[in-house]
């Protein structure tokens, strides 16, 4: 089973791919991020976005996504741009009918460092030693993409 | 020049098409409300939003598109799905390469009004003068809608 995990921004949406096998550990297939460019107006942006996301989609095949949901948010400024992309993310899922899977980060923390509290390297280091990676992977928004797929992985059986 | 105006909503996003015309009045073309089925999932219903609102675009060929931004909000609840709706409104008409103007409930009401403070519904029958139509466009989204696309066109001129 490929699952995707992914951390909307407008700026940058940061993603991982992982691979869950019946018996066998994790495995980490890619991760990276997706960058729009800052020349462009919003909607070019949200534009941008998806055609990536389309080449990652059609790439890599998921069977399942796992996408942040923004329960509580700190920064009012931050999140009517991260929703856009987010309605973007959506979108382009539900129309390869991907099943979509949502956590918050607390939820994704717990998962992988044991409690919500953890700081967000702390999670980047324990993503890098649960998928046996040789150093923590860069930028943060791909490693957070990577514990979102990790944290699918833990509530989804293998196809 | 045709015009769209969108009031986005995740439930219920209103629409209203107007033509300016040098030397003319404004006139209504059409106005409407895209509601999306309760029973979908959030992702599948911002996929019906974009592909009704990709029948009004094709029908109506719409020379610019006004859409009302969120620069304050009083529900939090509220902001997270109608950013993801307007999410997918700005990607869908950036890909038909349509030309977009936001507007805030503020802006609107004083373009119709004459004044922010003015009540929903005297902007309705504000709305319902200024296209000299014979009844308060409902629902209310649908008159939302068009008075966006009466404020776009008196910032924009006829083509």
């Amino acid at each position: 089973m490929i699952i995707l995990g992914l951390d909307p921004g407008s700026a940058r949406t940061g993603y991982g791919i992982i691979e869950k096998r019946r018996g066998s550990k994790l495995e980490c297939i890619t991760y990276g991020c997706i960058t729009t460019p800052r020349s462009k107006s919003n909607p070019e942006r949200l534009l941008f976005l998806e055609k990536e996301l389309m080449v990652v989609l059609k790439r890599y095949q998921p069977d399942a996504a796992a996408v942040e949901s923004l329960f509580f948010f700190k920064n009012l400024k931050t999140v009517m741009p991260v929703s856009e992309a987010r309605g973007v993310i959506l979108l382009t899922l539900a129309r390869r009918k991907i099943p979509i899977y949502e956590f918050s980060p607390l939820q994704v923390k717990m998962a992988i460092a044991g409690y919500g509290r953890a700081e967000k390297k702390q999670v980047a280091r324990m993503v890098k030693e649960i998928l046996s990676l040789s150093e923590i992977p860069k930028p943060d928004d791909a490693a957070d993409g990577l514990g979102m797929a990790i944290a699918c992985s833990l509530t989804q059986r293998p196809a």
